[in-house]
């Protein structure tokens, strides 16, 4: 599971970042790719980057806010003129259907692909995927915004060949039997219990992805024990007042929320662009104080969350 | 007059060359700045040229496709967020506003200088402002496209000083009069005819800008005796048959507009994704071969087309 940071600026883009979007990359489940918001020009980061258009077949928009969706339709029209024709889905809060199909239309636009777009009007939604459960809640920004929590679902744990091989079961069709089934009628009729021979499920890794949002409880509950908390820092420490009047979060709250959500690692994104590249590693000092693990996303980085990253 | 090629690709963004923008900044007249069409990453462009957002009064659209629009309300809003005030009026075919004031709206943009939209919907369109005189007519791309002819009010001549001082004329005051009457009584009672004592109007400057299109007489008809023609060129010469199925030109084809219409001389662009830099001297030959004082333009490159570039 591969986070790359394709746009880490806010409001509106710099030289050096670019208004918000993060492609989070599976390679263990078909290479599929999920994006999380498109901010104008997420399709050129791409180009610079390992994502591949085809296999984005997942669009999460947190907010409607113009650095968050302008990118696409530009993205969703160069999709179908690669040539990708999987099946997309785009979520978001009402209004993106809208955006989406003006655009469209406007412009003679004719995607290839099947594109379903799914608005959240409630104020919680939560789905499942093949290999994934997915919380949806509304955080604090003026207009509707929501946080996200991702958690993968346990995987079953490895054969142990050892004890199998002891028990003089060779490798062969019987494992697969072994890996499906409760008990297996071995051919001299002993009964095998299989959780004997399995060691245990391998835990789903988790994240929570806080896009625009003032400090909030609904940040805290999203990211409660996950392996990575990606959370907006769109301010300093000393301008929490701005940060307040504005719906953005300061460095320090996202470590707040960090540390009283118990994650493993954060990260910093959504930086203002009053900020320069040599600003950087104050913003994530201020974070670091109270949370050590954390991270300053810049533009382009891909941070990758391995199995099992820590022990529960 | 410059022109400043900010996206010279067409239809989708390559890493060389962004899909499709032109800026024309006017220094001589209040450093306003025009821009011809605005596709996705315009504003990303104009971050590393001289161009000024809060500068821009005025924006063609040609045609509706998103290689030339999805820039536009990324722009729109930051041209606000840095404070832009003075009036922008926007003129495109018809959809245009429904467009900008869908995704304005959705993503809860709110301008805050006067924004006018114009929709074309008659087959030509002729409208003057201080300095120009611009024409609009219809080209052939499957879409409604427009192209554009846009020519400088003539300038009028300078005051000839040598001869007003032979007449012992000196300056002061009186050259006010000299510059806006048409006749001058002297303090001694003699009449000055100012027509004698000013040198010939100094012929204003005049371009066109054929974008999508078919080789096509329209493109001709905008192109006559202009100073510089800005010609797309989507493909090669011997793909004519493609650029007729897609409704573009090759760049022989913008060649033979240019010396059927006497420019004096030619910019090409808009050119295909396919073409890699190493091709761009090939591209540029081949319509060399029919009209030599042509340019194939490169994304950030800046042309200047000075007063009177050639004699009439």
């Amino acid at each position: 599971m591969n986070f790359t940071f394709l746009g880490t600026g806010a409001g509106i883009p710099a030289k050096d970042r670019n208004v918000s979007a993060i492609a989070v990359s599976f390679p263990e489940y078909k290479g599929h790719i999920w994006l999380f918001d498109c901010g104008e020009a997420t399709q050129h980061q791409i180009l610079s980057s390992p994502i591949k258009l085809s296999k984005i077949n997942r669009i999460f928009i947190s907010h409607l806010h113009g650095d968050h969706i302008y990118g696409l339709p530009g993205l969703l029209g160069s999709r179908s003129f690669q040539g990708g024709s999987e099946t997309l889905n785009i979520i978001g809060p009402k209004g993106l259907k809208d955006f989406i199909d003006v655009s469209l239309k406007v412009s003679s636009t004719h995607i290839k692909y099947p594109l379903h777009i799914t608005e959240i009007e409630e104020s919680s939604y939560i789905f499942d995927t093949e290999h994934f459960s997915i919380q949806i809640e509304p955080l604090e920004h003026g207009i509707t915004s929501f946080g996200f929590r991702v958690v993968e679902k346990d995987q079953p744990g490895e054969l142990l060949v050892d004890k199998l091989t002891e028990k003089g079961i060779m490798p062969g069709p019987i494992y697969k039997a072994i890996k499906t089934e409760k008990e297996v009628v071995l051919p001299n009729g002993e009964i095998l219990k299989i959780s004997n021979f399995i060691g245990p499920n391998k835990k789903g890794r988790s994240f929570a992805l806080i896009s625009d949002t003032r400090y909030c409880s609904s940040a805290k509950k999203l990211s409660e024990d996950v392996d990575l908390l990606i959370h907006e820092a769109t301010f300093e420490e000393k301008l929490s007042n701005l940060a307040h009047d504005y719906y953005h979060s300061t460095t320090s709250q996202a470590a707040q929320i960090a540390k009283a959500a118990n994650a493993a690692a954060l990260i910093l994104t959504h930086i203002s662009s009053r900020y320069l590249k040599s600003d950087n590693e104050r913003l994530l000092g201020e974070a670091k104080k109270l949370f050590l693990n954390t991270y300053l996303a810049t533009d382009g980085w891909t941070y990758h969350l391995n199995r099992q990253p820590r022990s529960y």
